[in-house]
């Protein structure tokens, strides 16, 4: 399975697109324990149109491009279900068997057009505080690196033998 | 009033010890607009006892040591409120006239001891996610600026006269 982030803001070199790179490579050194072999970030500009209307057509119009039928789309916004840190690593393994990849989106400053939330297979949300996107980038990627963190300790451990005990901290090692 | 953060773990150099840079530099510029004066950031040490009630009691040690009386004292503690941006930016300008300062705590990979808790003022929450404490840590300074970038515009708004005309972006500039 593959996994893919679909946002609006281009990251510039600095301390967040820093953060970035490090849990993408830590999410596939990790992932290929339990079959997954990519996570691909989509950046798509910030509209610069008048109105929030005009500009939420805009980046919906990246957004729809992107919206591929066969992944398990999943949107990130104030209005979706309340998650823990458990609903996500569930959510992995649950879609590990039947998935062809998972792609979470999200939105610019105005958030998305009704159109795009119904298209969706799900919507969760992280809180009710209100994020910065480009932080909310770090802040899904940190829990998409926990939650696989989680589901490689459990698989791993279905496959334990004597000769080959699994121990949690290896997973954490660079 | 000044603002405290006293927090589990220290940051080494790294993207987040540089976004927690930034965002102080950007909290004290704005916050003297509303008479934020100082933001102390005190790190303690992650304890390294074997148990889990050993290591929150060494490091309910610190949190001790630094728990000022004369604070407003504010706890992040998952069975704490669950607030949103406006909640931080209301609480700001209440406490700005009658407090000498906010602390919030920010414990270890642990979390706290149920004394600690019961003697702060407010326990918030962001939320049913966990983050690491680290992260958690810029996470806060995020809301503290929002928060801050709110009040101050209101309050400049205010104090505003026709010769002296506030606009909500010259705020944000460095």
């Amino acid at each position: 399975m593959d996994l893919g982030i679909i946002s609006i803001g281009k990251l510039k070199n600095g301390p967040l697109q820093e953060l970035q790179n490090d849990y993408k490579k830590r999410i596939l050194k990790l992932g290929k324990n339990i079959g997954i072999n990519d996570l691909q970030i989509k950046e798509g500009l910030i509209s610069k149109k008048k109105s929030v209307d005009e500009r939420k057509e805009e980046e919906g119009q990246f957004f729809e491009k992107n919206l591929n039928r066969e992944s398990y789309n999943i949107i990130l916004d104030e209005t979706g279900e309340q998650i823990n840190s458990l609903n996500i690593s569930d959510l992995i393994s649950n879609k590990l068997q039947d998935s062809r990849k998972i792609d979470f989106f999200i939105g610019g400053p105005d958030g998305f057009e009704k159109e795009l939330l119904n298209q969706s297979d799900k919507l969760i949300s992280f809180g009710k505080v209100t994020w910065p996107h480009m932080l909310l980038r770090v802040m899904l990627l940190e829990q998409l690196y926990r939650g696989i963190t989680t589901v490689s300790y459990t698989h791993l451990r279905a496959h334990e033998t004597r000769g080959n005990l699994v121990c949690p901290l290896l997973l954490e090692k660079k």
